[in-house]
């Protein structure tokens, strides 16, 4: 292994990964909760979703105080606050839904919600692999534009939804409005992981 | 005509005339899928309406990229990315209410709903009018005293109407919802208007 | 009393104090409007509590012309700015609240609604008794922490009424919109008074 000026920084990547392996973990717990038999079983999942929120918030604590103590930082302090709560909005958009879905007791699901989910998870896994190569800013292009690729179809998904929702003669309001802020929060979601394709993009583009 | 420091700067003004342009453009729009007499209709006009915003976007990149490899800018940086956003954003607005009219396939309008989008269209015209005059900052004022009472009216307008709406004992509560993001859109296009307007009082006092 | 280097600092913190001054206002006009006996006398505190949310905004722009035009700040100009603008946002809610109660004519509440307004009530006093300890940046500690343990209460009894709101059997939907933008809105209202919070936490941290 050749000579490094700056050893202190490696633990930013490490953050970084351990940071986005909390999207997999809650976009796991989506999957999950679409497939719950009972109430009992939503209100446990959308608890172990609030404990993923939690120890994602902590990730990114740990992330901003060292870039607050560190005197060197492998890119812009900006950009690692940035990229550090972009990622924290993932999870938090994810726990709001999983909170909702419990919340409201929906039991049945607007069929569109199963494809919103399969999306977020293969945000969440595309936002994983990306973390290493922020080390070198290389090979990320791939990354970003097949997250605003899913991003697209995530949002044509939304509108479907949204119309056949508010157009559907049989439905009732209430479930209307529950359904509602269900699929505007995982669109969410999805919108919070294109973020970070951004952000990281735009770092990508800085620093080489 | 005289000597001129900075004959490069010329450009910015156009840029930002061009992209106002756009904001004429969408109030025709929605004032025309007001009008439209079947659903087809609506789609069309709303189809219409993303290539405004579309060609919004492309202007708002144009000015960017040109601040971010200008040597020299008429005004701060910050406060052209900021003025090009704010305009942009009207556009966003006035784009997704008619997103929503084909969506959600509305047929009949609030009656306020006419009054909402003459008034985005004099508000329109008068940023487009306000542009030229970016050049001198003088003369500007009129621009944003008018572009403040609109909003009022607007906001007076969208008041009234959310009461209409909520307290009126026919309406069914799926067609409530439908209208109430209808008039939410407008009316956050109105107050980006008003943004456009702010940050273009902020930039002649500083720059006076 | 000692020398003091920078005497013209000493307004900021009277502007501070006057300006939180205006939650206390707030919170009793919207605690006489959940006991208001008519329509009319609701439309009568909405207006009063518009007139609070005036005063509140013209302090807010005092306190900004001030750090505009001051040499020597107590603290960060930036800090400043969005401090007064972190006050400003809880009497926005506020007032948002007051004004839907009296647009929508909402004459009956979900009972945790008078929960919720003592939580505003309570933090708001104690963000007036916090301001003189700006001074010296000593003794705040016992302010957020229980700030942060009231936001804590207002979030769980708010989640609580959200399920019991959509839950409900007997509830037309049409009241249910109604209710849940009221609540959404008093939620907001102390999530604000947690930011006001944590920006005097970040102040103090800085500072010390």
């Amino acid at each position: 292994m050749g000579f490094r000026l700056t050893p202190q920084d490696t633990g930013f990547y490490d953050l970084f990964s351990q940071s986005a392996a909390h999207l997999i973990e809650g976009a796991a717990e989506l999957t999950a909760i679409l497939g719950a038999q009972s109430q009992d079983e939503r209100e446990a999942i959308a608890k172990r979703m609030d404990e993923v929120e939690t120890s994602a918030d902590e990730s990114t604590h740990e992330l901003i105080r060292k870039v607050n103590s560190s005197f060197i930082t492998p890119f812009d302090r900006e950009d690692i606050h940035g990229l550090a709560s972009a990622l924290d909005d993932c999870v938090d958009h994810m726990d709001a839904a999983a909170d909702l879905v419990a919340l409201y007791r929906i039991d049945t699901f607007p069929k569109g919600v199963v494809k919103q989910v399969e999306i977020l998870s293969r945000m969440a896994e595309l936002t994983v692999e990306a973390m290493p190569k922020l080390r070198s800013m290389k090979d990320l292009s791939s990354y970003w534009i097949e997250i605003n690729r899913l991003e697209n179809s995530a949002d044509k998904a939304y509108r479907r939804m949204l119309a056949e929702l508010f157009n559907a003669d049989s439905s009732d309001a209430i479930t209307v409005m529950k359904h509602k802020e269900l699929i505007d929060e995982l669109e969410a979601a999805a919108d919070a992981f294109e973020t970070v394709a951004h952000k990281i993009e735009s770092i990508a583009v800085k620093e080489s």
